[in-house]
């Protein structure tokens, strides 16, 4: 059984009537739904307004996959939280950046570049195109998803160069966008995937809810976590694979850790 | 003319008679020497203890490409000029990262990634093959470059998969090492090179200075500054490429700027 | 089930005591024998000798995963059965390639590059070492894989940059090889895999088997196959996702197929 | 001075009215003149009725990027040819493959994939959005390059991941096109770039010729031709960097070629 967190600032929902309208329970909610509906997956969710977010330790060390969704407040996110995520992507968790989440705090981390775009909210028709179908976040989507209206994320999206290209999506007003990519950060995976505007109702559409199970499915790392991958260990020269006789001259003394 | 703005945290240097001995005027000093040896670089160097570690921002704006030697104090760089040394990379500042500056804050910031290692210090035979023998950086130095004594660095090293993997490291105690990779995070070119270390006199040896000085004419982006690389403009709808009428519900007012 | 195809060129080991006492049965056949020990696989045989190769059109479409071990009679691999394996790799089905098959037709049809290397033949020690430990195919062998006696194949080694670097090499010579690589070709997954000289018993060994197990889950593309791969079809302007009037000047008729 | 070549099937100019008036001396003549508006550019020409369809050894030779434009006569270009201009590549001869040479010979030896694309000649918009602002190729032609009249070339493109994704084009049939890609194949860089319909005046734009001569630079390399990059030479074991004792059994004579 694959353990997906999906987490949400969840403050629109309440805020905005139209957004309130079309996702009752919140984004977090639908998206769960949704995942649940693969019986090889557990959804709970976490939002914002929980204590550490609703993503301690405990929580996230059960996790598999996080899905993250926010927009408007990236800011009030705690930076210790967002540690925490980090090392757990590097661990293993997989992580699935949704939406407006180009600019969280940790999508920004583990990509390391702006992440910056150009948008507008105009309501416009997006239409998806699957660019590497044998992929398994592909599957059962068709060659493209279109959606009736959506905000218009436009290149340059200034990412790093993606492990795969999974999808391109062709706007109404005339911009294009890399929708869907891939990346690898330590022992995780991450899928960022672009639709997901609060004013449509994005996340009840079936193509978009099947690219969310496959992207978990994908995401998720059955092995173990592993839990030193941040850590530099001392090789000491006794235990060098290769017998060795050390030389020169040295900084560090017999068994001193490394600087970090 | 190409500059080129070598920083150290230059501790060892003063702290520690070998590596004093081997670099009396600092490891900057050395490498700012060699790069100056090319008639089409101007090297100046950057300390720790100096003013914001002698990167202010208008220091910044005047490099076109850093070099960053750190080892013990990684701790003690300033979060503000981290962030500024970062932002001019994805501005197109080049950024060349060496040995120990694995761990440094910078290209943790850059990578998205643990950056971790194994290592060993017994003044081992390294032997750098070089893998892409046509790539810029590579020009002038042979099939392989050795270094009698050396730091060892072993796989696996947790960092993104390059561009183009430069350089793979053989060690006499039996391990692994990519010691050449390259980058691209925004408009700026980053080369992490992993030879360095400061108790053997690898920065004077004259294979380790070509690679160096190739690398800082690579990492040169002779175009202006993409000072508003992490922008997110709004498109309006009237200004969008094709003509559109907007439609659905909305989020922002006319105007209004995004979050982030 | 898996349906994996381990193909050979079957010479070595009925010309040569040393190979023959080895493999008495062939190389194909101890590693089908290995890859039987997964439950989840069927491992089929062919070789050189057969009607086309063992090869035929029937025998590829019925294949989810090829093996591939040729050395010294490439120039015999019939070019038909050659495009058929390369066509059946765009269509989704994997290949691992092993050992001397990098200079094998189908992998140099597959790269595109020159796939040349350095190579010796002294028995020496070879150390394997897992650089991506999270990825599927290196579940299961620890840090590194150690092979007392082993032929040297030595960087550089002319082939794209891979979507993954899996191994990396240490050799008693002095020499590093990228011994694990990933491609995707198509709809197809590709693995590298160079250990495998045939005067050593290395596919005896049981890490060696685990790898070989694993990559062919990871090259086993579920999905059905993708049998217009290869074609390139028009998209009449009334057939268009956005309602279209033709203008322009014109090259070819209403309904007419593309030069190929 | 940069040597380049523009190769030509030269076809349609001289049988379709519509494309000989727009080139009325061959696309190659036009693309020639463009590229000689740089100083440091000598831009010859070369068509498949020629002798060896202009592509001696000796011409290859002396040229340090080629340019290729072809369409309806893939099929008539000499595979003794076709594997010149690969190994020329492999050598570090540099290559920009233009609009339908997705198809031409030479580009799917080098990209060892399908390269298939979806198509329609309606004479619709296109506008290729830039990438990879910061890239040499894309300097000078602003956020998007726009074509009031193109051929749609339609996702999914069946190519390898590039090293850099540089254009993303959309159409006014709600398609989208990766519309300009780079690839390093051995010693040589490659561009593939979409534009170019023949029964368009696209090689007349400005900003076409601009990414054009732009892309020359970047292919170009600089240093000598690495002759002998299929090789696969033996390192005989008193020749190995480090001291070595054969063991085990062998396969090859002392001093004997390896097997290809």
């Amino acid at each position: 059984m694959i353990r997906a967190t999906v987490w949400n600032e969840f403050a629109h929902e309440r805020e905005n009537a139209v957004v309130g309208g079309i996702y009752p329970d919140g984004i977090h909610a639908t998206i769960a739904a949704a995942l649940a509906q693969d019986e090889g997956i557990e959804a709970a969710t976490a939002t914002l307004d929980q204590p550490e977010h609703g993503l301690s330790q405990a929580r996230l060390d059960d996790t598999d996959v996080l899905l993250w969704w926010g927009h408007k407040l990236h800011g009030a996110v705690d930076d210790a939280v967002v540690e925490r995520v980090v090392g757990r992507v590097h661990q293993g968790m997989g992580l699935i950046v949704l939406h407006s989440g180009h600019f969280s705090k940790p999508f920004i981390r583990l990509m390391g570049a702006p992440c910056s775009l150009r948008w507008r909210e105009a309501g416009e028709r997006e239409r998806l195109w699957a660019i590497n179908r044998a992929h398994p976040i592909v599957q059962g989507v068709g060659p493209a998803i279109e959606l009736e209206n959506s905000e218009m994320y436009g290149e340059p999206f200034l990412v790093p160069e993606p492990m795969e290209t999974l999808f391109i999506s062709w706007y109404e007003g005339g911009e294009v966008f890399r929708s869907g990519l891939t990346y690898q950060r330590g022992a995780g995976r991450i899928f960022f995937f672009s639709p997901g505007h609060e004013t449509y109702p994005i996340y009840h559409q079936p193509a978009i809810q099947t690219v969310l199970r496959n992207a978990v499915r994908w995401a998720c790392n059955p092995g173990p976590a592993w839990v030193d991958v941040g850590d530099a260990p001392n090789v000491p020269y006794d235990k060098a694979p290769e017998r060795l006789t050390p030389k020169g001259g040295s900084l560090h003394g017999a068994g001193e850790e490394g600087y970090r």
